[in-house]
């Protein structure tokens, strides 16, 4: 998945449920599924041009909630920060013995186990 | 500020510019600067009864976007996540010395400079 997809698929998964069913259907359909439009016309029982419609309308409103909010950047702000924790925990892990290994292999796991 | 208060505070952190700018100005003074809604009428230069609807026009769309995308929910989730791992890396600032002390108090700056 490209950078461009992955900013889709994130905008979609923050924003997706401000977005009308159908426009969030088409979307899904286009950027996470790879549907052309004619497939999605076909899959959803409307025209090319609504599916193409739909697509734009929801790009759009995704764009502008994007663009007030910047809670997708943020996202990506946050997950670069805990990667790189992630790699100081990891290297600590083959630095450290006993119970302070121990507990580094909890704070990796904690790191494992949170969704930002 | 108690729980109910964070929480407004933090849905206009993440929302308020999918407000209009009279809603989100209303708001703001009214649950982070706490005027009553004579002192933001006095402030604003619209009567009393407007800023009561701003507010809960505001208060309404907050809370809409909050059940639609859960992000608030999902931030606080996050949050108690990197307390936990903080306190571990606190214990391990203790526990360790020479380069694996100095990877701990590293790893302990990366998490306080996030911005979640």
């Amino acid at each position: 998945m490209d950078d461009s997809r992955l900013m889709q698929s994130m905008l979609l998964d923050f924003y997706g449920q401000l977005l009308t069913e159908k426009q969030r259907e088409c979307y899904d359909l286009h950027y996470n599924e790879d549907l052309s439009l004619s497939e999605i016309a076909e899959h959803s029982g409307i025209s090319r041009q609504a599916v193409w419609d739909n697509i734009h309308r929801a790009e759009a409103a995704l764009k502008a909630t994007e663009e007030k909010t910047g809670l997708v950047k943020r996202f990506f702000e946050t997950s670069n920060g805990l990667e790189q924790l992630r790699e100081k925990l990891e290297r600590l892990l083959e630095m450290t013995q006993g119970e302070a290994n121990k507990l580094t292999a909890e704070a990796l796991n904690d790191i494992n186990s949170l969704r930002i």
